[in-house]
């Protein structure tokens, strides 16, 4: 099949994931008319403008057509793998037993550090292809591996250049407030003044900063800490976004919350004070069940008061080499609805339409006249069927910005 | 890469799988030469017969070679899907509300039976070719969404068919003793009498029996039924084996050892006692991680206790419409390992060497001199890895019998 930067796409089954209509934002016998890689037409095929009908055209035989997917929060630049510590820990040694032989988050800061950018880029490009080839056209990337002013400044080159090397939008976040690195042990108030305060600025003169983010956890930043963090991202103009509440409830959900976060990331130990604080300031709730999954976390994400107070909810892969080593956004819509009871149009939504909006972009998430011709053409009868299979790829086309 | 039939493998990593060695059987630095589909050398590249060193050869800088992948326990012919009835329970529709609209294994035997042979075929091929991407080269597929003579016989035409259509060895499985169709609700004994019975005699006699299942549970047979099932298989000279213990303890595990079966798959239930039957038989216990995930099944089968009395396991999709639509073997490894705290090598073992054992097979499963030519080529570094990633397929190369 070729796909040309202007033409429609008829005879498909819609699912526009736009709100407030029918489930999915469902149109049958639709058509989308793409010119110049923007949709000018999305509806019913019956009411395709007139002056639209000169663009070549193509019948999808009712294929499922979705927005592209979303995913808003990988780590999918750095070094190494952590196969051995997974096959240790399998094998009952203990955690003391694994970082003797180098194991945990120290192990991936050491491989990244010593990664040529080459290197980087060659790794990460694997895994960004087995994204795209289900589908995703908007991909955030993360630093946070470095934790020292050139690896982080490495990190974000590298996620740069994947955006330039492959057809698919990159958004990087500065994640230099991820771990204290073994050299700042302790003491990290010094880290942030000396290492990551000056990194970001310095990232961010460059370019290479889309938004910022951390770690809030007691075995990483505190509060406190990430506030001063918010505080560098605001005098910068930089949009914020937190790993809040994943193994403890420390209030970094609400503070995001209150200095404005696009979005606040994990929360299996949110409480309803937080959600009501990300309800208000339109933070979106990025559920990660993949880590979830790994970890073997029995503590679930409040999913239910999330719907109550109509905090919108995204997924990703949290694609690591520790917590989730997963490259499959499909597999992730599944492990929403089979762990966490999201419905299948929940967690379509969420690697769509919510996903968008946790990265702050208005021009993509659903199918609607005007915005990018991001498009995945699935061979699928029901969007439901998204969800419902576990390690199967049904992608027959993917449509970036109106080309191949 | 262009794969002959007669070839020289070198520069590899060799995973044998050959038990009693080192871990995995590994062989740095090792060469595979393949005759006419057989392997005609394994071991270390120094050590390669002269004789062989005509053969064209082929480097593989480094990549982990491995037996190709075995599928022992799968329902992949079937009709239609049960994504419908996934997204009305996460909606939060009733068992009774799924039962009304036609849900149930009763709406996946009712799209069987209404499905030509090759519509059957069309659908269980794209599930087929998800797992042979993945390094499949052997295949179990059970009949059992028919439950009438006609249609259990054509799904296993179709499962033949399948063979012969792709590059796969297909061992088939009659089941129809997996579930009490409708119209013979609560007269087991009578459909066994009239349908199953004779169905296993006909498929026999027409060749597609490659051995007999069942399922023995409160929701489907007895254990007193089941075994007229195996008395039927012994007049007949097939094979064993048994769905048994996924939901309760009723001993069917131990029924299905003392009569010699190959395998007794599932064993969430299974008691020391069921295990010590299984041993003595050499019985293969078959994990089946997909449905443990799908239904979120809390009860662990003894893993335990199967290592401490010598079981072998093996481990396998059960890719079916209800309980486990799952196409991704290497998924399930990651599964048996998060889930059921299976080493990687355990795993890896699992749907090679002892997956190879559950179906009766002595050609198969690992690297040696003399058996099939049936491999599989990484782009990695330590098979670990292999159970380590999540919904990333790694694979390289797939040798079927000696050819691509
Ligand atoms: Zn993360
Ligand atoms: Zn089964």
């Amino acid at each position: 099949m070729v796909i040309v930067s202007s033409q429609i796409l008829r005879n498909a089954t819609l699912a526009t994931m736009q709100p407030g209509t029918s489930p999915y934002g469902l149109v049958e016998q639709g058509a989308i008319a793409i010119e110049d890689g923007v949709i000018r037409y999305c509806g019913p095929e019956a009411s395709l403008p007139a002056e639209l009908a000169s663009l070549s055209s193509q019948d999808l035989e009712g294929a499922l057509v979705t927005p592209a997917l979303i995913d808003c929060h990988t780590h999918v630049v750095f070094g190494g793998n952590r196969a051995m510590e997974f096959e240790m820990r399998l094998n009952g040694a203990s955690y003391e037993e694994v970082a003797k032989a180098g194991g945990g988050i120290v192990s991936t800061v050491e491989a990244t550090r010593k990664a040529g950018e080459d290197a980087l880029l060659i790794d990460a490009l694997k895994r960004v292809d087995a994204l795209l080839a289900e589908g995703v056209a908007t991909l955030e990337i993360k630093s946070g591996y470095g934790l020292d002013r050139e690896t982080e400044l490495r990190m974000l080159r590298v996620a740069r250049k994947v955006g330039e090397q492959r057809p698919v939008r990159v958004l990087t976040s500065f994640l230099g407030a991820h771990a204290v690195p073994v050299e700042f042990k302790g003491e990290e108030d010094r880290y942030l003044n000396e290492i990551c305060l000056p990194t970001l600025e310095e990232a961010h003169a460059q370019g290479l900063v889309d938004a910022v983010d951390g770690f809030c956890e007691g075995i990483a930043f505190s509060p406190n800490q990430m506030a001063r963090v918010f505080d560098k991202a605001a005098e910068l103009g930089l949009p914020i976004k937190l790993h809040a509440e994943q193994l403890s409830n420390l209030g970094g959900a609400a503070l995001a919350a209150r200095r404005g976060a696009m979005s606040a990331d994990h929360l299996e130990y949110l409480d309803e004070a937080g959600v009501k604080e990300m309800a208000a300031a339109g933070t979106v709730a990025v559920l990660l069940p993949g880590a979830f999954y790994t970890l073997r976390e029995k503590q679930l994400p409040p999913v239910g008061l999330l719907r109550k107070h109509d905090v919108s909810i995204a997924l990703a892969t949290d694609c690591n080499p520790g917590s989730s080593p997963l490259t499959s956004l499909l597999l992730t819509l599944n492990m929403a609805c089979t762990l966490f009871r999201m419905t299948p149009e929940e967690a379509l939504a969420g690697v769509t339409r919510e996903a968008a909006k946790a990265l702050g972009l208005a021009d993509c998430g659903t199918l609607r006249e005007g915005l990018r011709a991001d498009i995945a053409i699935w061979d699928l009868q029901t969007p439901a069927e998204l969800a419902y299979r576990i390690g199967f790829n049904p992608l027959q086309e993917r449509i970036f910005g109106g080309s191949e």
